[in-house]
């Protein structure tokens, strides 16, 4: 029930949020249908309002169907924002914007993950529904809760990231959870395809999107155990993040906030990296 | 906490939703504020999303703030239903329309009961938050399930209201778990209070939105023990019922549709009944 079948000559791409959704719905497009495999970050998942929000995956599924808000990258495009003002109204917590449609995702995934379903099984039901042909799982079904340490002391990385705008400086980062995290079976199937291709590392923030995926028990075995080539795309674009806080949270953590940094990160795991013709230099560090 | 304020020269009104919250808004217009105490069926309430769901106090709620929509009678004005949409894609149940800013409610709500806080508490924040002056209560903070009997057994109430649009012939009703049900204090309060001036039965639905408050254990003696007079006021126009299926269940039940048959149910309750001059025949029977 929780396994989707994988398809040869494929790709497995492994995904954060806003960066890394752009690869992955450009590798949606030059791939035949079925021959993707997107694995997302869920270390950001968080209960908020009772309800259970998957920032990656949601934004993976909003990108992949077509119906992603196209400025701001996150949440859903025509989207309308009754439900906020009228919270606002009751005194509810307003900090984290959900608009109406958004909240759509939200409610069903909690009302089907209370009623038994995995993280799987729902988000793969909700990507037939809006038409997304490539497979999209969790890289666990099993909860696993980013959380970052700043001066004031471990923060939950929601509240890091959205009620602090990433402002304190990150001091360490957990993956609470994540050793008792089991992948999720269909990953290792994908990456254990003898069709496989390739496996792509999508431009996302090395410490906070893609490191809970390798944290995960088994999947950094995984990649290492692959023929196929582990590529990364670096984040980085004339030595910045286009989006969010990689350069700054590099930096902090003691890390060149370069594409040296990024490849150090990911020592032992890719083959290669990706680096805009803006940073050519950083090829030969 | 949970008792608010009773007002000196006050007037207690037995509410359901739609027809109800017109008279109760009319005696709020009337009357000083903080002289009115709105005592609301909660009968109908249920959970639905894994949502706290309460149509009538939500009625009284909107329309005593002056937001409810003015063409429906339910839910809010200026509402949006980007939500229900997106709901619709995922495969969501749609049975039961949620209007986008009508969502905030029931997502605040159940988050506050989750914390901890009783119905009441929650509502006399929301009324106060909305502006409105009088208090707002539940008969209850304790569930209570109204449910119908027709030929294929016994159903929720909201199945029969809303889903089935109260087509199936009623043979019974319950209010299950309302000989468990403590009343709100504050209603005790209120129809103790020596200013009491008059207890109004609003012209709502008696079988299923008035029934249910007077069959909360000490509520009917409350009520039979207080000097006010308890005035009840027909829901029925022209021997119809203006909304709903009033005089469709009286019949069901083996009742008369009209205003002697209300008149019956009310008996040892009342101390008169208000009806419309189209029905001034009824007044001899």
């Amino acid at each position: 029930m929780d396994r989707v079948p994988s398809a040869t000559g494929s790709v497995v791409a492994l995904s954060g949020g806003i960066g890394g959704a752009k690869l992955a719905l450009g590798l949606s497009r030059v791939l035949a249908p079925g021959c993707l495999t997107v694995v997302a970050n869920t270390g950001d998942d968080f209960e908020h309002l009772g309800l259970a929000i998957s920032p990656d995956l949601d934004t993976l599924l909003y990108t992949l169907a077509g119906v992603a808000d196209p400025d701001k990258g996150w949440g859903r495009r025509d989207e309308t924002w009754t439900f906020m003002r009228a919270l606002a109204a009751l005194g509810g917590p307003t900090w984290f914007q959900l608009g109406d449609g958004d909240l759509a995702t939200h409610v069903e995934r909690t009302r089907r993950l209370a009623a038994g379903e995995t993280l799987t099984a729902i988000m793969d039901d909700f990507r037939r529904r809006l038409g997304v042909g490539c497979a999209l799982l969790p890289m666990s079904d099993d909860p696993v809760r980013t959380r970052v340490r700043t001066a004031e002391g471990w923060i939950d990385f929601q509240d890091y990231f959205v009620r602090q705008r990433c402002a304190p400086a990150v001091i360490d980062i957990e993956f609470r959870g994540v050793e008792r995290a089991r992948p999720q079976p269909s990953v290792l199937d994908a990456l254990a395809d003898p069709a496989l291709r390739a496996v792509v590392i999508c431009p996302s923030n090395p410490l906070i999107s893609i490191e809970p995926i390798l944290a995960v028990p088994g999947l950094r075995r995984a990649l290492a155990a692959c023929r196929a080539p582990v590529i990364a795309v670096s984040p980085l674009v004339g030595g910045k993040a286009l989006k969010g806080p990689t350069a700054k949270m590099l930096r902090e953590l003691g890390g060149a906030p370069d594409n040296a940094g990024i490849a150090r990160r990911y020592q032992g795991v890719i083959d290669g990296l990706v680096i805009d013709t803006m940073d050519a230099a950083d090829a030969d560090r």
